[in-house]
């Protein structure tokens, strides 16, 4: 015990307080464990944020909310050579006293915004006090977590050395760090790179320094004087998109986000293509590997530029991909994940310096990518997972994240099974004929008049004010038209068109088979007729039949024939209409108000991974957890498949859209 | 030739200077044949530097020691189309005029540090002031050891994966390597490299395999089949010399053995210039730091080409070396180190990737560097006490290491004191006019017959076949040399020369001070008499007596005055004379046969640590328990010092050779 706690001194009457205005105290916080040497006078609610000891404040210190209330443990004070609570903190005062009831007044509950310090205190932070934060997703979701990042700074000052006192440097820092700081591991490491600048950054801060921790255990970098903001990067690398969110992981927020196509692309569309590609290149590796790195360091760059960060104080990035993209971005061989038995190279949470990789943040941060589940269902399903957390739940839930590769997740807090499925980068608007990104431009919603064959649509980024010509069609779209098509009676159950249809707007397109045009030459920005062909209802009906068949596999697995919610997960976002998704039999039959979409999910888990470090321990737990199932070794695989290429299925009936279905016009 | 040489400007009159300052020119060492183009107005002593045609200077540039004479050489300048010599550099400065003999400024030799470059020119290194090998002796003591290496091999045969068994590569390998070895970590890593490598391996062993441990706890290299050998090198890095041991892990042999002269010489030749330099140049730590790494891979070249293993299979790198040495060779600013309060930045031994140094051994190998204990005193004085353990004795022994830097320890199993003085490189045989390493042509060991003042010399490489010419004195020639010198009456007890001795061998010096010949010009290599003179024997006397007063400081502090035995380490190990020694007072009086020479013992704690885990415990244990003493605190360093510097002493007396001092012959 620090001897600060049997100075005559710590025990001053409230008289005394002016005297002893320049001393410090010991505060330690429980159950964090946190303690921090703090100026007389402080209040609780101050010294918490200095040594990371969270406390809910949604007032901000304001003395108006009541949310702050912390216990101050009278049985532990004794222990530490404390001998009265009361007189270490200013009285209670009239605010508290209408904020805290009277029971919570006589268990000697404060609010540590009020409450004052003169002397050494041990304070027990309630759970209803621990601060939770909230997200709010693009999707409207809100989801809470706590602010306990892998990546805390820690302010402290040192005793200059002295020729009685010649300790080295990292072990002045590291006692003082460890003395300060309880939670702070005892086999603490430093960095050699942040090693060989601490002699001049000590100096240069006058031994009044900020070390930033990871894990609490090895001293990432260490900075002059105070420094308190440290921020992270979570990056979700999708086979065809890569979307990244810069946050302030000391308040849990995102300061900035972009996203790019995946470079790989010129190299083949979907992770099979890719795995080719390595296998048939002798730099194939290489060359995939550097593009994806050069991809996240154009979305560093950008990003760090838009919020006004300097990259050198982005101190981790959490990654989440699927197991063929987090293969390839560590620099692994991903072919045997190619072919049977589908064995991956390693699915535990890693790692890495980002210097290691060349990833282009502070020289001494870290990557850390999430676990992978098995086969090609990776890091983004688990992201998916703790976001979504269906593992919590009573309801039978269908959770699918709809990327180049689908992947599908049923059940409940009973037990999860999990698949993925060879979508297609349908569904994303590529390998379409007029897809495109869900970018400005996008024909995203579409309606067709069964009466006229007419269509009306929405694009992305027009407005009542300006009218914005459509460049192409997106994934939400693409779901729209082929079930507006089957709605109009234009395509059959079976995905051709019907040969009976007399509209100007469908007719044989130049390789001879029937299309359909959604935007006349005139109503584009590029000077053409915009089409839906035969090929891309192809494309849409096998990324659908694919989840669908993946879907029925699962709810075989766990033995039930129904579903109670889909949660729908993707880049689309909230454009994507859900009705339609179930006309078109993307997912099985549930009732339309129970489907919610809920947008980028991986990337909320990578999110939520990057500023709660309990989330990657749920990660962990999750990813073993959860029943992997090789859609590839089932016997009815192909059957089921065969059966959903159908609009909405060849027998599977749709109880909760009969009535749209029964509308169909049929010629 | 390049063909700047032809260029018009390339031959300027001085005038011209100011006009060409950006221009460059070629510069050609012989007999080295190394090439540069360099900037004009550089001094020759620096583009040496640059292309590695290494000059001795001592002082490290400073135009101080006058031993970087080099020759300009006409013949050939002539035929690389250089028509005059003298207008291509800086004119002769009056340094030189002083350090410089007329005959030799005649014969066009200049001092490469004071000699700037205006034009190509042809510089030949005579003998005298190249830098030559050094040979590093052992002294042949056994020591025992356990085979015990930080660095295991494990050989295992695995399951393939299968559809039901579909593990990842990683696990099923880790629970391999557990089940069947039960001291493995259960928190066991890979290094990010050998994953990458992994799958391919696995499947071309056969899922048989050979796995690398380091401490147990990471997997750093995986081969297909079974292999057993692994390799480590073990360096000890001194301010002048670097002694490396290649050595197969897995027998506890040392396979090769090689030394290399420090390459930093160039930049000073002490700790205290090297830190200067750092100091003085913006590049100057990259660049001393760049020096010992090349220095480093061209022992692990050499060695492993010797033995012919293939330096990927080297696992493991361990180092020693002072405090300054240390910070360098890990890129550490060592500034503060070179003053009160003397803090280096880390003590604790620390563990770096070597290819986050640059240190070409297997991709995911280790660098190892051994504690240091505090001030200079380094992880080569922790070195030296696991080999000697002199806190395993009963016996109050004194344990020196004569280097650049002087390490000394004192005591017995009841605690032990140490310190570290500034010997000075003379006991190297640097900064003596005739100094130079114990490499061939040095005279290691003269007596003087105190009757006639003739000496007797034995030259290093010279045998019965083949007499070889002297070339200058090493270390333990010097402690000879001042010995004998003294015991015939030459010298008297205050260091200075007897003005009466009548000998052909005293005579005055170009500096107006007293001088022996030790060896005529014709019995030379360098065509001059070879001397001894006073400043030479001043700077034995300065050394012996930093190293006494340190011995008698620890014996003050250990409460007692009487040593029972010495030990000498040192890379002139066993040609020392150990009498004399004693003679001049280099050590407190002990019984000669107590005395033992050990050779660098440095180095031979550097290779128990590579063999032994036990012997990094026992470092760290013995670096934080070692009584540092700081003799600069020392109030009666001083006087101690100033007592010291007589021979043998001012006052301390020499019962164990007595007669010898009785027989001193007094004029």
């Amino acid at each position: 015990m620090d001897s600060k706690f049997m100075q005559p001194g710590a025990t001053p009457g409230l008289s005394a307080i002016m005297e002893i205005n320049a001393m410090q105290y010991t505060v330690i916080f429980q159950p964090s464990g946190c303690q921090a040497m703090v100026d007389s006078g402080k209040n609780l609610l101050a010294a918490s944020r200095e040594v990371g000891a969270d406390i809910e404040a949604p007032c901000g210190g304001s003395e108006i909310c009541g949310k702050c209330k912390v216990k101050i443990e009278e049985s532990c004070l004794a222990g530490i050579g404390i001998h009265s609570k009361m007189v270490h903190l200013s009285p209670v005062t009239d605010k508290e006293r209408k904020m805290l009831s009277p029971e919570e007044l006589a268990d000697h509950y404060r609010l540590a915004c009020c409450a004052q310090i003169y002397g050494d205190v041990l304070v027990v932070v309630p759970e209803q006090s621990q601060a939770l934060k909230q997200v709010v997703l693009e999707a409207g979701t809100a989801r809470e977590f706590r602010i306990n990042p892998a990546v805390r700074k820690y302010y402290v000052e040192l005793n200059k050395p002295t020729l009685a006192d010649c300790r080295d440097d990292f072990a002045r820092l590291k006692e003082v760090l460890q003395s300060r700081f309880i939670q702070l591991d005892k086999t603490m490491q430093i960095d050699y790179k942040v090693l060989a600048k601490l002699p001049d950054i000590l100096r240069q801060g006058g031994w009044k320094v900020t070390a930033t921790l990871w894990n609490d255990s090895e001293i990432i970098a260490v900075e002059p004087g105070r420094a308190e903001k440290a921020y992270g990067i979570a990056i979700d690398i999708g086979t065809t998109t890569i979307a990244a969110y810069l946050c302030d992981l000391t308040v849990g927020q995102v300061l900035a986000q972009d996203s790019l196509m995946n470079s790989q692309v010129r190299y083949g569309d979907d992770v099979l293509a890719r795995i080719t590609y390595c296998m048939a290149n002798d730099d194939g590796l290489a060359k995939l590997h550097q593009t994806i790195i050069n991809d996240i360091n154009d979305l560093i760059q950008k990003m760090t530029t838009t919020a006004n960060v300097n990259p050198e104080t982005v101190m981790e990035v959490v990654l989440v991909f699927n197991t063929v993209m987090h293969h390839i971005t560590l620099g692994i061989n991903p072919q045997y994940i190619g072919s049977a038995p589908f064995a991956s190279v390693i699915r535990e949470a890693v790692n890495i310096k980002a210097r290691e990789l060349g990833i282009n943040i502070a020289e001494s941060g870290y990557v850390h990518c999430l676990p992978l589940e098995a086969g090609f269902v990776g890091a983004d399903n688990v992201a998916v997972l703790i976001a979504e957390q269906p593992y919590k739940q009573d309801k039978m839930k269908l959770v699918v994240d709809i990327g180049t590769n689908g992947e599908i997740n049923f059940g409940n807090k009973e037990g999860i099974f999990s698949t993925s499925c060879a979508t297609g980068p349908a569904l994303e608007g590529a390998q379409i004929k007029f897809g495109m990104r869900a970018a400005p431009g996008a024909i995203a919603q579409i309606t067709i008049n069964p009466e006229t064959q007419e269509p009306e649509f929405e694009v992305i980024g027009a407005d009542a004010r300006a009218a914005l010509r459509a460049r192409g069609i997106c994934g939400s779209g693409i779901i729209d038209a082929v079930a507006e098509l089957f709605k109009a009676g234009i395509i059959k159950r079976d995905g051709g068109f019907d040969k009976n249809i007399r509209s100007p707007r469908v007719r044989k397109g130049t390789d001879g088979k029937f299309e359909y045009v959604l935007a006349w030459a005139a109503e584009t920005a590029l000077g053409q007729d915009i089409t839906i062909t035969q090929k891309d209802v192809r494309a849409v009906q096998l990324a659908k039949a694919a989840l669908y068949a993946g879907a029925k596999i699962l709810m075989r697995k766990k033995g039930v024939d129904k579903v109670d919610a889909v949660t729908l997960a993707g880049a689309f976002g909230s454009y994507i209409n859900k009705v339609n998704a179930l006309v078109i039999g993307m997912v099985p039959d549930c009732n339309p108000e129970a489907v919610i979409a809920v947008g980028n999910a991986a990337g909320e888990g990578a999110k939520l991974a990057l500023f709660d470090l309990d989330k990657r321990g749920e990660a962990q737990a999750v990813a073993s957890v959860v029943h992997f199932v090789e859609t590839a070794t089932e016997a009815d695989f192909q059957k089921e498949f065969m059966d959903a290429m159908f609009l909405p299925h060849a027998s599977d009936r749709f109880p909760h859209i009969d009535p749209i279905l029964e509308r169909i016009p049929r010629r």
